[in-house]
């Protein structure tokens, strides 16, 4: 084993940009020969995708095809169109990434979202049109949340996250800083990056057999503004690392990870939950997020900034007030001790144990073939939305709760019990 | 009228791409508002696509989604990819493409392709890749050719463009020459560029209707190692300049436009015709084309380059092989007058008299309502390919013949006889 193998010196940063998009197809999509990739990026992620491209094609992809998106004709749309033009969403496009799912297409994202786009814009607006893209998407997020096909995420740096993550630097500094801390995070260093990446697979699937042994019905959370029990749904299994898509291929769906994770039951979490960071959702931050649940269901929320955007997307469904997600992460993990607050799930969430508002993972159960009519019952929740947010620290502890009453401590302030 | 009242010295380039980016949404298109945008466009092209994007959503679009295409990542795939990739296509985003124009979305494209972008791949996997996007994209681009909606074509200059046309130029020149021909063929400098498209499309449809009133049988077509005779379709009509799509609007689907234009039948045209110009297709330059047409049917083709390619071209269908579409453009016009070989067929078709090999134009009949079985049984062609080549120059003479056996002079000398 030969994680820490680094070598920092003799790589550019052409040649960890290319390790990374090999790090995505090989590790992330683990593509199989002939099979098609949809990729998604921002312009901004211009090098990287290309790289991809390059890889997926090496690794025998039959096509690449990359929809781009533009942050200027985002702004522009928020500029200059009409009212109604808000309610509207390329349901076609979505439609059709769905088709290439169903066929058998990879999906693969370049995040890296500015997370301040939106900061300046009509909250409602940008409520209406998130809306109207998520009902749109629905087919084809069904599709990779219920793991029916192979799919990740990978970052790319740009200057307007980097100036954000790093606002004291200079432009130029903060994204060779960014760029720096998503290449670390990324296991891009490592001697033989694709065998870091097995092990690290194997040392969180340690983890989740072991949390998967005990069969919790539930977690009680406590930590400062924190004291919440999460119940767990039936049959659930707790997941993390390299999973198997139901097209039969072991990807990692986040490029970095460092959770594992299971669904919550929709119905039955109760008690207050504070934030341990902000959340960077659709272009604005919310600060200081503190909600009560009763019955599963959230019925008091306050944070400190962005409360409108938090009320409008908690208000996208009743499926949105309720958990999708429950995942713990130990705090002295890389991401966590690199101290970078990213202000992006993809990393921030494997800085911290974390829950979900919105749709549940329905692969995060026994039996990966249960209906729509056995996930409800067995409290999987529905939602338009699935939004992660980080709520444990170094003074997080985590007791199970057992079917018998039973109280087994999983974290204490932060790291693992074992 | 003031088509000529030109403003050269106030327009900054800046301000003639915004021009050309309205002249695309308010003429091209004649956008409705509420209407949706589908664009498609080079990675090179961002800057006339995001301003095409604002003056769309200026002119009240309710959302404008740009699929761009990266040339890089087209080479990528020759060099890398299986063998196998090569019949494969994105089906799913030319059927996500039809449905959105079945709903309603008007289709815009910037067109710029580097000409010999794939001049050194191998020819039969740019045939095989070509004929799977080609057959991918059928549904999309019927209800393109039969007009049921709203669509545009608009062009801009790049360096491997611009160093094609203008080989002895330093790049920044031949860029800068090449988007200078582009804002003069597109009416860009006019005082008021839209009153200015306004009054060439009355010019056009002038010319357009006098064609309809004579309602030859044939045209034939004398110049150096051409006498080729075009039978026209039973019920053809001219069409030229702006035309109503089913959905109402009356836009111009391309910006240049100089020809009148109609269907042949596919079935009746004989003799020889040599081109006058080199032919760019798919990134292959076709030089000299000479082809002989027996019973429709192209029986023999000789060409001095990219023989192989005009083979695999002709060889895409039975449909391939025969003419969907005849053109007359006066040798006289500004984009002729310019001497620019431009290598895109949008500009080069508006120098000359030319003929299409493939589909045919549904509309381009007195009734607007017939089945495939009547347009079959008048004679229009079925292919998967549109492709035009330039037939006319100063020495072309054309000639109307009609029912009756009689001969009147349509053109002398690449010019109008009236």
């Amino acid at each position: 084993m030969n994680d820490d193998a680094t070598l920092p010196d003799a790589l550019t940063f052409e040649a960890r940009l290319d390790r990374l998009a090999e790090i995505a197809v090989k590790v992330g999509l683990n593509l199989a020969p002939g099979q098609e990739v949809m990729m998604t990026a921002s312009l901004e992620a211009l090098d990287l995708s290309r790289r991809i491209t390059e890889q997926a094609y090496k690794a025998g992809a039959s096509l690449v095809t990359t929809i781009y998106g533009d942050d200027r004709a985002t702004l522009a749309r928020y500029r200059l169109a009409r009212d109604e033009s808000f309610d509207v969403a390329a349901d076609w496009l979505y439609d059709g990434m769905a088709a290439a799912f169903r066929k058998g297409a990879a999906r693969l994202a370049i995040v890296g979202d500015d997370p301040a786009l939106l900061a300046n814009e009509d909250p409602e607006k940008v409520a209406r049109a998130n809306r109207a893209r998520s009902k749109a998407y629905q087919p084809a997020l069904e599709l990779i949340t219920t793991s029916t096909i192979n799919w990740s995420l990978v970052a790319s740096a740009t200057p307007a996250w980097a100036a954000a993550v790093f606002p004291d630097d200079a432009p130029d500094v903060a994204l060779a800083k960014l760029w720096d801390a998503i290449f670390k995070a990324s296991r891009v260093d490592a001697a033989d990056p694709v065998a870091a990446w097995r092990d690290h697979n194997a040392a969180l699937r340690k983890r989740r057999d072991m949390l998967n042994a005990k069969r919790f019905r539930a977690l009680q959370f406590r930590g400062p503004g924190t004291d919440l029990r999460v119940g767990l749904a039936d049959g659930h299994a707790w997941m993390g690392g390299a999973s198997p898509a139901k097209n039969g291929i072991t990807g990692n769906p986040n490029i970095p990870t460092e959770e594992v994770f299971t669904t919550p039951h929709a119905a039955m979490t109760e008690g207050v939950v504070s934030a341990t960071k902000p959340l960077s959702y659709q272009g604005t931050l919310i600060r200081d997020i503190r909600v009560r649940f009763e019955g599963g269901r959230i019925i008091e929320t306050s944070a400190s900034s962005g409360a409108a955007v938090l009320e409008r997307m908690i208000g996208t469904d009743d499926g949105a007030r309720r958990l999708g997600e429950v995942a713990l992460v130990p705090h002295s993990n890389p991401i966590s001790q690199s101290g970078v607050l990213f202000l992006n799930t993809l990393f921030d969430e494997n800085a911290a144990c974390h829950i979900a508002l919105g749709q549940a993972y329905s692969k995060c159960f026994v039996r990966d073939d249960l209906s729509a009519a056995e996930l409800d019952a067995a409290g999987a929740n529905r939602s338009l939305i699935h939004v992660d947010w980080m709520v444990g620290s170094a003074e997080t502890d985590v007791d199970g709760i057992g079917f018998d009453g039973s109280v087994a401590p999983v974290m204490r302030k932060g790291e693992w019990v074992d």
